[in-house]
């Protein structure tokens, strides 16, 4: 991470990033204007031509691997950054999927007519300019213009610069492929990745750059957030717990917290957090201990036999095969818990008993409460959107899983035939 | 306005604000938990208290008043910082107004039935802690708060200090009020006004304040965006055209201009530039330049016999009887001229011609977009909401008029009877 200086060639980063939003910002206005059909074309046309320039694409991401790997990079990191064809298929076809979800442009959000006779409408319309950054796979880069333009926006991409050739082999392809459907290839550029600087003025870039949305790890978005004058959407960080309830069915209280815990350990419905009830923790320690670690689990906690925990276990994200159990006092106490060290991603509770159930929903603040489900669920995939940008942790905009609907804001189109307010 | 430094009272403020956003954030937890039924009752019991405080309210009003006559404020700025019998009614029966609003909190945005049996919901749920930034009229003081509880939401007011008395003594009654109802105080809490070093740390208690609506003047604004570490709502800075079109009814065109300008020509909402279409500009540009100076309107612009227009005039509010005018090519220039200059509050089109009116309102970017109506009709109560928080012109959270469903944020709720994901 290089702190931004204002050296010459920051001002350079400056005005390369400047001069990106503002051709991104013309493109937006004729994506603005496309019908889905000219969309769902210039989809089914990028992903025809990834898969005709796989060789290309290839070819880039092997010089990236080469560069990853002389750096010393770790295989689970090289193996985010590593294409495949089948890789290559799965990015293709992931574009097609795009092509066939309901467009979220154009539709009417509500409307009514006025006593004066005005007829008004709110109107669904691109953001028009959507800054990403994110790290790693090369796959969102793909995946993020697909949603963009879909959705009718202009996409400014800052990937992760280990990924830089493999980025730009892909941008290349896809805006070849928009320029040969006649369509603004401004829709989708690639910002440098040499450092952050980069990041610094795409957040800072207030009127020409409409939201950025981050994807990575909690020093990225905190940057971020913090740094930005541009709207942001906090995504991704998650510090889930699942509680054991007095009323919990103790079998699918341990297959929900093994699935929650070790399905992807390090994506961000992970749990990182088991409460267990005091009224069943004799038996439900050591059994949900016992299935833990026979998951390959390390168990982090204030009873004999664990690793003792600190206040960073209640506050940290493990993203690995850790987790924190503490027992708690009753259902007061594991919403004093959550409220205390959750990050308002996904919260769960096991329980058979209505009344708690309806309890935790209505008290647990966060993007999503899950009764007698893992914490895995929260994904836009699973809830049937069809594609996902992101998990948003914040209040505005967007909260949960994002996807078309959320890369749209609004417009009220009201029409009339002379009326004026009377004073 | 006082830049903010790392004073010893500077330190003193940071600690108030936090200490308050703290408080704020406990008190939110039980609002969010009220039926609707306790809020209204709340609403009405307020509105009570308020009248039986008039004395009180006024006396404290009167104070503002002097110090600032003896400052030696104008009478515009006195006159929205006075009360009135007559005004303390009229706040009053605005929270009677908000009791009688449908509660946002708890409405279902959608939900489905997932296939392997999970039931999800998007349910309505409060912000949490809203900051207000505002400046004079110390009514908002009270519509802020009467929106917050209603939408469920501790509410941090941060008024002017030349109200601070008036306002002072408004929360004290509100917050006596919510005592009597066995309600948490804290719902609505005044901070320090007396210089701006409070906004600077509202606007950056991240993880404290959940969002920070600014209303006032551009400058604020600005600062608040620029500054602000919490999700911010940008509000209220209007440049309106009206564009008056080659196929234009020229009496509807007048009617909708002056009503546009002159209504209340000091709000966001009032036109401050008419573009006249060239077909028409032979007869349309004098008689409108004349109805606009019979209603006492300055015209500037690049014709004989009008202050001569510069990019100030294009780009500026005047807020005021003053108005530029230019002369447009056509349809793509006059978009093109908002696109250049407009804010993205509220545009206006007038015609007769069904082709240039969805081209217009297809093309032209703001949160209202106008055809054959006064952009005077941009406003809360006119578009039926039955209140008003400010206008945002921003693309995130809310665009347009906001209410109380602007008020809230969204939880997905998941039910489920033991379902894991596969890996």
């Amino acid at each position: 991470m290089t702190a931004p200086t204002a050296t010459e060639s920051d001002r350079d980063v400056r005005a390369v990033v400047h001069d990106a939003a503002r051709r991104a910002r013309v493109a937006s206005r004729t994506l603005a204007q496309l019908t889905t059909q000219v969309k769902d074309t210039a989809l089914h046309a990028a992903a025809d031509a990834l898969l005709a320039a796989k060789d290309r694409v290839l070819a880039a991401n092997a010089e990236d691997i080469e560069i990853a790997k002389a750096g010393g990079t770790a295989e689970p990191l090289l193996d985010r950054l590593r294409l495949t064809e089948a890789r290559i298929d799965g990015i293709a076809s992931g574009l097609r999927q795009v092509a066939g979800l309901p467009d979220p442009v154009g539709v009417v959000v509500r409307g009514s007519a006025l006593p004066n006779g005005l007829e008004i409408k709110q109107v669904r319309v691109p953001l028009g300019v959507v800054g990403m950054v994110y790290e790693a796979r090369p796959n969102v880069t793909v995946d993020a213009f697909g949603l963009a333009l879909k959705s009718g926006n202009a996409a400014l991409l800052r990937g992760s610069s280990s990924a830089a050739r493999s980025n730009a082999a892909l941008v290349a392809v896809l805006r070849e492929a928009l320029a040969e459907q006649g369509l603004p290839e401004d829709a989708v550029q690639l910002l440098p990745s040499a450092d952050r600087s980069s990041v610094t003025h795409l957040i800072q870039a207030r009127g020409l750059v409409d939201v950025v949305i981050p994807r990575g790890g909690a020093g990225l978005i905190n940057a971020v957030v913090r740094d930005a004058q541009v709207p942001t959407i906090e995504t991704g960080t998650g510090n889930c717990h699942v509680y054991v309830h007095a009323a919990a069915d103790l079998d699918m209280a341990e297959s929900i917290l093994v699935n929650s815990k070790t399905r992807r350990p390090s994506v961000c419905n992970t749990a990182e957090t088991v409460l267990i009830d005091r009224a069943v923790a004799e038996v439900a320690v050591p059994r949900l201990i016992g299935a833990l670690e026979a998951a390959g689990v390390t168990v982090h906690g204030d009873l004999p036999g664990l690793v003792p925990a600190t206040d960073e276990d209640w506050a940290d994200e493990y993203l690995s095969l850790d987790i924190a159990l503490k027992v708690v006092d009753d259902l007061d106490a594991a919403v004093e818990h959550i409220d205390r060290w959750g990050t308002g991603h996904t919260e769960a509770i096991v329980t058979g008993d209505l009344r708690a159930a309806r309890e935790f929903t209505a008290r647990v603040d966060a993007a999503a409460v899950m009764v007698n489900a893992s914490t895995a669920f929260t994904d836009g995939e699973q809830f049937g959107f069809g594609a996902e940008i992101g998990i948003s942790t914040q209040k505005l905009h967007a909260r949960g899983p994002m996807a078309l609907p959320e890369l749209t804001s609004t417009k009220w189109i009201v029409w009339g035939d002379g009326q004026t307010r009377p004073v």
